[in-house]
Formats: C-alpha cells, sequence, structure tokens
C-alpha cells in the first residue's frame, strides 16, 4: 500500500508538508501544492478518509432518511440534497424507511454506527421521544420535533389557503380536501387547516376526508385510485372543486373523473399539491396545482445541516419555510 | 464518551465477550448475548464502525454512481439497489455525475477516499481505462468494460427485436427508430443493432434517427419535445412507426402527434423502452414499450456486488442479462 512518505519522497518534500496539504492546514505555496498533488496522482495514493474521521471526528457523511427514494416529489428532493453535499465535500447515504417505525429506528442505529455527521430526516414514523435521543445534528422536513431540532417545509398554510381562494375564485360552491393521514402532527396538516379557514371565511359548505395510513405502497399510484374509488366516489357529485393534498391523488382524481364522465374542469374543479416532475412532464391534462420547489427545499435542508455541523457553538436552530405558489393548469 | 469498558461494567461481563458480541466471532451463549445488547442500549452504546472498518477493512458502504438520481428510471432502480443492500446490511452512498465526465472522475476519487468496498457505476462518460485503474470491485449497468468487470443490463438486443417485429406485425410498413447517442460503446446500442436487422429480415425500409449527447440535461422532458421538433418533425410524414429508445422520447412524440393531428396509432404507432414508474402511472396514453424490470436490474446488481466483495478469492465475473417484455399499450 502506498503512503504519504512515498508521497514525500516522489515529490521531493517533507513527510510534514504532505500532510499540509492533504489536510488543507498551515501555509503551502501553490507550487508545492501542485508537487504534491502531481506527486499523489503520479502514484495513485488516495488519503484514507476513514483513518482521518477517527483523527478529525468528521466523516463527511450525511444520512437521509426517506419513505420512498423512488416517489417523484423525494427523488427530486434527494438529488437537490446530493448537489449541495457535492459542493460542500459531503456524500449522502441514502435509506428508505418505507413508512415502517422498525426500518426507521434501524437506520438510525446503523447511521449512528457509521459515525454520520448528521441527518436528514424526511420520514416521519417514529415518535418524537427518539429523535430527541439522537445525539447528531439532525434537520426535519416537514416535522416540527423540538426547539433543537430545526425543520424545513413548504408554506403549507399559504398553499392551502391559495388552493382553496382559487377554486372559490372559479366559481366553486361546494368544496371537498382529501387530506394525508392526520394522526400523525406534520406540517402538511396545515394544508387541510388552511382549507377549513378560507372556507368558514367564505361562507362556503365543505367537508374533508382524510386518506389512511398505507404501508409500502407510498409510491404506489394504483393505491389512489383504489381509495378514490371506495372512499370518494360516491360522494363526489356533492362537490363543483376538490383540493387534494398531492398530485398523485390529484390525477387519480382526474382519471376518474373521466372514466365516468364527469367534464372537468365544467363540472368539476381540481387542484393538486406538489407540481413534481410527474405532473411537470404530464401534458394531459396539466393539473394545477401548488408548486412546493423541491430544489430550494433540498438546499435548505442540507445547508442548515452543513451550518449545524461546522458551526456547532455558533448555531442557532432555524426554520426554514419556502414558498408556494399556483400553477395554473387546465383542471380548474 | 461510552466506551466497551463501561459495556462490560453494565453487563457484568468481561470485554473480551463484549468484543465478541459486537463483533459476532467466537462462541456467545443466547443469554450472555442478550445481557450485552440490553447494556449497550441502557448506555446508548454504538459500536464505532469506523473504527471497526479499520480493523477489519470492510467498511459496508456501497458507491452508486447515476447519471440523475432523479430521472424515473434510476429513481426506481437506486431504491431496488438500496433495499437490498440494507438487508445485506451494506448502505449506498448516491452520487449524480450529470454525465460529465469530470464529475464522475471526482466521484470516484471520493469513494476511493471513503473506502467503499465496491462500486456499482451506472454513469458512462469516462472512458474504460479510466475504470481499469480503479482497484476496487465494480459492477457496471449496461456497459461491458473488460473482463473482471462484471455488468447487468436488460435484454436490449431481444427488446429491440421485439419492438420492431411488434410495430411490423402490426402493419407497419415504414420505421424509424430514434437512439440515444451511438458514439459510446453502451448495451443500449443493441437496441438499434436489432431495429435495423429486424427491419431488413422483413425487407422494411427504414432509418435511425441518433439523439445528440446532452449533458446536464438527462431528466428534462422539455429536451426531448425540442429535439421531436427540431430533429424528428419534418421527416415524421414519411414514418408509420417508431420505435424509440426510452418512454419520455415516446411520451414526447405521442403528445407532438397529439398537437399535429397525427392520428396514433392509426396513422402512426410508437413503441418505447422502459415501462418506468411514469409510464405506468400515466393512464393517457397507455404507452405501448418493452419492460427492462428496474427492481431486477437494482437486485442483480447489487448482489453481484456483494459476492465480489464478500468472496474475493473464489468469484467469477459473472455477467447477468435480465429478460424484457413488450407491454401493450394504445399506442400501437
Amino acid at each position: 500500500m502506498v503512503s504519504i512518505k512515498d508521497v514525500a519522497k516522489e515529490a521531493g518534500v517533507s513527510v510534514t508538508t504532505v500532510s499540509r496539504v492533504i489536510n488543507n492546514r498551515g501555509y503551502i505555496g501553490k507550487e508545492t501544492r501542485k508537487k504534491v498533488e502531481k506527486a499523489m496522482a503520479a502514484i495513485d495514493y488516495s488519503p484514507n478518509q476513514i483513518a482521518r474521521a477517527l483523527q478529525r471526528s468528521q466523516s463527511y457523511l450525511l444520512g437521509v432518511i426517506v419513505p420512498d427514494s423512488e416517489h417523484p416529489f423525494f427523488a427530486e428532493l434527494i438529488k437537490n440534497i446530493e448537489l449541495f453535499a457535492y459542493q460542500h465535500n459531503y456524500k449522502i447515504l441514502l435509506c428508505n424507511s418505507l413508512d415502517e417505525a422498525e426500518k426507521e429506528a434501524n437506520y438510525i442505529g446503523m447511521l449512528k454506527e457509521n459515525r454520520v455527521d448528521g441527518i436528514i430526516m424526511c420520514s416521519q414514523t417514529l415518535d418524537i421521544e427518539e429523535y430527541k435521543k439522537v445525539k447528531l445534528p439532525i434537520v426535519s422536513f416537514d416535522r416540527i420535533m423540538s426547539n433543537s431540532i430545526p425543520y424545513v417545509g413548504s408554506d403549507n398554510l399559504n398553499g392551502g389557503t391559495i388552493a382553496t381562494q382559487h377554486l372559490i375564485e372559479s366559481g366553486c360552491k361546494q368544496l371537498l380536501h382529501i387530506s394525508g393521514p392526520l394522526d400523525i402532527d406534520v406540517l402538511p396538516n396545515r394544508r387541510a387547516d388552511a382549507f377549513k379557514l378560507t372556507c368558514m371565511k367564505h361562507e362556503i359548505p365543505f367537508k374533508v376526508i382524510e386518506q389512511e395510513y398505507s404501508r409500502k405502497a407510498f409510491s404506489l399510484y394504483k393505491n389512489y385510485e383504489t381509495f378514490i374509488e371506495e372512499q370518494v366516489a360516491d360522494e363526489l357529485a356533492k362537490y363543483d372543486g376538490v383540493f387534494c393534498s398531492n398530485d398523485m391523488l390529484a390525477y387519480a382524481l382526474y382519471i376518474h373523473a373521466k372514466k365516468n364522465n364527469i367534464p372537468v374542469p365544467d363540472q368539476l374543479k381540481i387542484v393538486g399539491y406538489d407540481y413534481m416532475s410527474f405532473t411537470r412532464i404530464l401534458q394531459d391534462p396539466k393539473l394545477t396545482t401548488i408548486k412546493q420547489p423541491a430544489d430550494r427545499l433540498g438546499r435548505e435542508l442540507c445547508s442548515t445541516l452543513v451550518k449545524m455541523i461546522e458551526d456547532k457553538e455558533g448555531y442557532k436552530p432555524n426554520n426554514t419555510i419556502v414558498d408556494v405558489e399556483l400553477i395554473k393548469g387546465d383542471t380548474t
């Protein structure tokens, strides 16, 4: 195995100089740095980051736990986390919890063992108490966990408000909201709160149908289809506008309406939430939806975590709420 | 910091016994194991895998380099790699090369530094010579690199054959194939080879239009749309059947045809390749396409790499070609 001594010999400098270049510490002239880097390349020397991590107590690894990395919204979020991490010399360890509490707990254990520098937590099955026990820096997506764990999310309250207002302004008189499961206190529940408040403010009759918590099936479109048929179809005739808590659901509702000859948007108006890649690619219909920008959310999650890691003393927990906007499509 | 000595004290056993439990070496009675595990949990002790990796020379980390983790096909592939890795106690480091040779080279360097146990290489911009220099176990997706680097891919040759045959059997008399860039020798080029051979065998006039290599835009549907308009539209009237080398392209072609009042499938038949999540969710149209199963491909990539890592002496490079099938939709 090639060692730091071999690099020093090849470059014609001292071992200390090589060590300075590798660890980026102390003053090194440009020419000397080049000489050392050239020598490292010539004899194919890779500084052993495992050994360096032990010395420095930093691994430059970030754990990223998501419910399902295949879901278009999370796929986009992960990519943007990774791009930011790469620019700052971090790499990400990707974990799919599949919304199983046990798997999520296992991952946290594994990440602790691997001595990641911090965790971005986008999965939300474990009790908040479990996270509080973790001694690593954590940033959460879409969930308030504690005062010491900062969160990043889109402006769910405003998103719910503008979605509902848009339906009312488009002439709807009876509104339905299909929400995610409301029993875990996560930020997307604010979409339902905003929907109710806005309907009350405008004296519009409304109803909320809550999706049940479905394990292992997060990204399966088929499940949304079944849900619409079994839980929504019978009541649909009463409403002329529906705000769906995500785009996959909005699309499933649109397909159901089409199959059952319910004209969209004339008889039924539909608004989604996400504006994820599937929605952006989809040409027929172009969904009316609330855009939560996965690129900005990913960057904010990663930059918050890196700040916590690199400025342990000075960092004050700082939550980030990212703006949303209405994207007008053909379904309203 | 809690140490192995504290665990031994808490459990009332020797340090050697705790070490045996942690490293899963030597005989340990069931009761003793339980006692040690309970003690570890009680005082929140995580064995330091970094230190253990140094001793054992295994990190249980796998590098996964893809062009773009947001692309629906790769998002699905990654998820399935991760699920298999988790079952075998490995974790994955995710890297997006964005089809930039420099970034890909950087990643390989970073992965060497982090002492990953092996690399799954799904990005294909670097020269094959660069990979041969890497001393780690590598498995490649869709590319033959060398005799010592096993590859996994779908049966591109058969895929191209059944796609073309299906168009001919559906009555097409003039066929077009839109291929990916053919200048890098990757396995998906066999789709174009099979297309040409099948057309010749059936004496059907044909043409191949090659997509140029487009950086940083791998997952952007917009680019496929522009490509169809600029490079394909003018010639389209000559053909009654098109085999597209991926689903995103097939969808862009369908949308173009619809906008220009070209009836699909009556006047123009379209076959894609992938059957990725976007295609599966899409209801209108249901694309006719060749399914390459991302779940099986992901598992095969990961299991091949784990075999190479865990049986360094005995492993003989073993390439895997996964079956494809025609999914009949509404575009033929």
